[in-house]
């Protein structure tokens, strides 16, 4: 009745995410002391990065302590508020971690104004960070000019598929690779970019005939053998925006040969990361263009998110790391009032 | 008496470069036509990229034709002229070819003006585009701020050296990986910064004792498990000068693993290959400061002529991928008349 569920990392799993890394437990819901807001939360977003938090070694954020509340990126709704700016049922942002409630001072909440036409879910994924990473990547690291050709990898994910249309929108040839027909399908007739299939194409060849200029710009995500097909084809100072290297976070390979950078030597070509941190100054305006763009119906996602609760969460990202997610997954942890 | 010997490439190594790969033949010495000069190659530079023109893939250098004269980086002297801004008697570098005479027009050929107090093979190595790379890449695509942390990788070879003391001119905390103690005590005590032998030493434990606020420029020459090393322990917005990659152009190796890649998105880094032809522009001026530098016992090189002619190509690249070079590897192919 007043409890509270959490997921626990108790074992620093090797590959997949099983009953044997996490438990969990209910503890007491968290009362707010002054200055303090109580969450419940809606949504956690579930990305394929939250595999490498669990990794015994420091990623982009400190590893995950074992023994305590999984990390979380969450969405939720003030149901108790000792901050006047914060009343009851303002929607919030936050790191509240993989649990049903948690309490936070504003300095850890961003307040959330859901437009009436769009889910909420949208706005703690492709509205959110995401939508920001694939903008900021795309454009800071891959500084597209109109008419160049961009390929995407991981291209139906929640970033790909941003990337894929806002390359579109700025006028690139955009090519995106996914695997399945159903994805490239989408890709195809929903997001109007060029698309091939991984896992029945020949993706070497298809390359071949959807970029015959070359490639100009890759929005990478996944890394291993396409990665090495991608910067085989570069451009004269092409472009790498290094997003994630999702073919790794399991342990399950992803080493580029030599031979494929040595193509960044002849081509006078770069690989960049980058993480959205570094771009957060352009938020309130690049969510606002992308949030013009979803409600004219030029910019269009998928949210794929599983009921079920906590106990979701390794199925969720067995589900990433096997593809058979459709856009961005998430986990619902608590029913949205109506608004 | 009025030949010309020739190396030729008659089939493509898969690793070293042996006897069954080329053949020396004795051609009629060429006559110059109407605006060209005839020219007695005194010096050929023998880079380890050289090793990767064989291949039957272009490199940045179209692909060597079988059953021709190898392509060559030559200096030499004119001994018949046709053109009279070329007297007989003036020094050229030109891509002359693995032989021992050609004919060119000058736009194939620079006018070398050698210091009196430096060897004329200095003009086309380490004071030519050797240099240029150095500087170019360091500055260009390293970006370095005085303080920062600059690792070299074939710290001891031509262009590394250079990379090493142009670090230190500019106030960079230079670091020198080469292959054995020798070269690590010239390292030291000629060029006046740090080394590692990384045939005796732990890499990883002295990058961590030599580096102790984390790298924040690298100027890669070999690729390879060094190189994922240097990767790990690159800090925010680093910067890797990606200049070539030895270990793998004998087809041995030098895949980098995903988790060095990581590093990149993990730190926001990049790594930028580059091309000496990119920044020819520079030459004149880079050349002149480095030719200062030279003359005031600021810059050391060492130069490892081989006499014996074209018979030296084949060994002379098997000294460079076993590390026995000392320096600059050149093949001496005529003598230098008194200056």
């Amino acid at each position: 009745m007043n409890g509270n569920r959490q997921w626990i990392l108790r074992a620093r799993p090797e590959g997949a995410v099983g009953p044997a890394h996490f438990e969990i437990r209910t503890v007491a819901r968290p009362q707010p002391g002054p200055g303090e807001v109580l969450v419940r939360h809606l949504y956690l977003l579930v990305p394929p990065s939250m595999r490498l938090w669990m990794d015994a070694r420091d990623s982009y954020l400190p590893a995950q302590p074992l023994g305590e509340v999984m990390m979380g990126i969450t969405l939720g709704v003030v149901e108790a508020s000792n901050v006047p700016a914060l009343p009851v049922g303002t929607f919030v942002n936050g790191m509240g971690g993989c649990q049903e409630w948690a309490v936070a001072a504003p300095d850890q909440l961003a307040v959330v104004a859901p437009h009436a036409a769009i889910p909420l879910a949208a706005y703690r994924s492709v509205l959110d960070v995401q939508g920001l990473t694939a903008y900021a990547g795309l454009t800071e690291i891959g500084r597209p000019k109109a008419g160049e050709t961009l390929v995407v990898t991981a291209a139906a994910g929640s970033v790909g598929s941003m990337v894929c249309q806002i390359g579109r929108e700025l006028g690139l040839h955009v090519v995106g690779i996914a695997g399945g027909a159903e994805k490239c399908a989408w890709l195809r007739d929903t997001c109007g970019v060029e698309a091939i299939d991984y896992k029945a194409d020949d993706v070497a060849a298809r390359l071949d005939t959807l970029c015959p200029r070359g490639i100009d710009i890759v929005f990478e995500n996944v890394g291993g053998p396409v990665m090495a097909l991608l910067l085989e084809r570069l451009n004269r100072h092409a472009r790498v925006a290094l997003c994630g290297l999702v073919a790794s976070y399991n342990g399950a390979g992803g080493d580029l040969p030599a031979s494929a950078l040595m193509r960044l030597v002849i081509q006078s070509a770069r690989v960049e990361g980058f993480l959205v941190r570094d771009h957060l100054d352009r938020y309130a305006d690049v969510i606002a263009r992308l949030q013009d763009w979803v409600l004219d119906g030029r910019l269009h996602y998928q949210l794929d998110v599983l009921d079920g609760g906590l106990e979701q969460l390794a199925p969720a990202l067995g589900r990433l790391f096997r593809g058979e997610n459709r856009g961005v997954q998430l986990l619902r942890l608590g029913e949205e009032n109506t608004r």
